[in-house]
């Protein structure tokens, strides 16, 4: 694994929201996250993405929030009259999805008020910021497509896999379509659950298919590691491998879900995209299968360059597709809390290179967003127009 | 609702577990629980169904596990040298899954070690004590069918609702087949997860189905509640009323089921069950829908005598299965901690009467179990080689 990598990775794990004016009073117009708990009041959110916390533990000694502001460690609690530990971040964080967790008197916990998804290797508390477009991926009175659990064979790893398989609106009822289907990967610490709990991956589907913008498709998403990949770990990132997962992909899965659904099962109607750490497995793996892949996607996960280009056989032939995209605030090399994962060459002049080279290459980047899922959510809204178009 | 009801939702909120002999030593054969999280140590279990536990939270002043021994509160944990808070159950849990949290300090926290399941109308931690019988529900080589995640539109409700979705092995391959389906359903608290988080039910399916035990079926897992069902809120428990779910059930998912679905869309191919609340409901439900369903099943959820087939129309007629099941803790009367749900009527006489008239009633008790999951889990494993027997 290259350095590049690692650092990427190392940005996953640490969410940097940005902050607006420190200082300036919070307006009160709080409401409930829209991914708390049913019936739960905190933690609520007001209209400027300011995030406000409220835990019930009367005897605790401090109470902390991971979430807050770059550098400052998180939002620390204090105790109110009734027992309960409130506190409101400094400023706005970022729209979008957060991860994070508690610190009660010094220990790891949950937030007992909003549902978990799985992030950093562990299911972690989350929190929604509404963002300006969240209309996107909002549950809308369309119809929808199915998220379906597969459990695959897999003699590589001498276990049953477990993939979700989003199948569009129409797949059901009409017997006789076929369909491509698009292998998207999730980041370090994440699982095969990401896409559709954080990403709502099936939700932006059904909506660009809606809107009609979009060819139907199918998205394959499962696990994207075949060892403990803990940081520390025995078989952690340190000696990461791709070919088992590689193994698990190409020979396991992708019979099974050509086997399972109603695919076009070729080239020309499979693509592979990533986010993060699943960016560099997409890079890894489809560049070096273009017999099974027509389009690559890196979701900041890495660039494309014309040397990449170059090191991959026919692949002016056979690429349909090479999108990257970013969070802009990837990209701003101004800005001090730069992520450590930040490309280490300029992945838009990569970009427009392929483009002048008359590569079918597509750059997007999200505005106002870090390493964190919406840049990610709006990474999919760009790219799922694009695939498949013959 | 009546006071049965409330009684035996009652005693879905508790869970009770058994205790062997106190104060013995515990066998340090322990292991961790197969619900942990990825790489978690803790919670452990031993071979004779002790659970231990340990949780990392330096300076609290006090942690204890609501699971333990039923009247004493759960299980206090003391501080180890290491900062952690440690501690053995007194005796052997029952096997099967159970639910739990931890108080850390006053508050109720999850405990970080181990999965959630929804239950208690929260998020709650969870752990399994490996039954002797725990092949049936074992995730195995055999061929699995999917469980889908569905969003079907409510007009009733102006909401798109969510559905689980079992389609058997083979349903993908043959696009020819039909297939009965039955709607199965959670108890007081959970919500259309349990069935296969905690329930198992679609590797309870996959593995009676590849030991040929029952016919390939359809299952159809989904909300059970319209209203907030929290115990004291506006619209809670003490105001339910059976007709939103009703018209939710009948008019819009059960359509939407026939419309996406290869279903045998007639009463012979279609049955209802539920578990606790679930069995209430399908009680309500079921004998005045006739033209709808022709199977019944209660598991933990009430019984049926023969002034209820009395009181349905066409019973006799229209009516192929009537599967009631219990655990063996719900029944004995002799034991001190017996639930305030206990029937209160004898179920396995009213069974009986059933039987000596003539009709097709199934009594079903599961050794050792409470008002708790395996019950549920083997109550599914006896009813499914029952239903669709034409």
């Amino acid at each position: 694994m290259n350095r590049a990598m690692i650092l990427m990775l190392g940005a996953a794990i640490s969410s940097a929201p940005a902050l607006a004016q420190g200082g300036a009073a919070a307006k009160e117009d709080f409401k409930p996250s829209s991914l708390n708990q049913p019936g739960q009041q905190y933690p609520q959110v007001n209209s400027q993405g300011y995030a406000r916390f409220r835990i019930v533990a009367p005897d605790a000694k401090a109470v902390k929030v991971s979430l807050g502001l770059g550098g400052r460690g998180g939002t620390v609690l204090t105790k109110a009259d009734d027992g309960s530990w409130v506190g409101t971040s400094e400023g706005p964080l970022d729209e979008g999805f957060h991860y994070y967790h508690l610190t009660v008197d010094g220990g790891t916990f949950n937030d007992p008020g909003t549902l978990n998804f799985y992030g950093s290797t562990r299911w972690e508390s989350g929190i929604e910021i509404p963002a300006r477009d969240a209309d996107f991926y909002a549950l809308k009175n369309v119809p929808h497509g199915h998220v379906q659990q597969v459990l695959f064979p897999s003699p590589s790893t001498g276990t049953q896999r477990r993939a979700f398989v989003y199948t569009p609106p129409g797949y059901d009822q009409d017997q006789g379509a076929r369909y491509p289907v698009l292998y998207l990967q999730h980041g370090w610490g994440e699982d095969e659950t990401a896409w559709s709990n954080q990403g709502h991956a099936n939700l932006i589907m059904d909506n660009l298919i809606a809107a009609g913008k979009t060819r139907p498709f199918i998205i394959v998403m499962t696990y994207g590691m075949t060892n403990d990949i803990r940081p520390g770990s025995p078989g952690g990132l340190a000696s990461f491998d791709i070919r088992p997962f590689q193994t698990v992909l190409l020979n396991e899965l992708i019979p099974y879900v050509d086997g399972h659904f109603r695919t076009l099962a070729d080239a020309p109607h499979r693509a592979m995209a990533g986010l993060s750490m699943g960016g560099f497995e997409t890079k890894l793996i489809a560049p070096k299968n273009l017999d099974k892949f027509s389009a690559i996607g890196l979701l900041s996960g890495g660039t494309f360059s014309m040397e990449d280009v170059r090191a991959t056989p026919d692949f002016r032939n056979k690429v349909k597709l090479v999108f990257v995209s970013f969070g802009s605030r990837e990209l701003d090399r101004n800005r001090t809390n730069l992520p450590p994962g930040a490309p280490p060459s300029d992945p838009k002049a990569n970009a427009e290179a392929l483009k002048a080279a008359g590569i079918n290459s597509v750059f997007y980047v999200s505005p106002d967003t870090a390493h964190e899922f919406l840049t990610w959510r709006r990474s999919l809204r760009e790219l799922a127009p694009l695939l498949f178009r013959d």
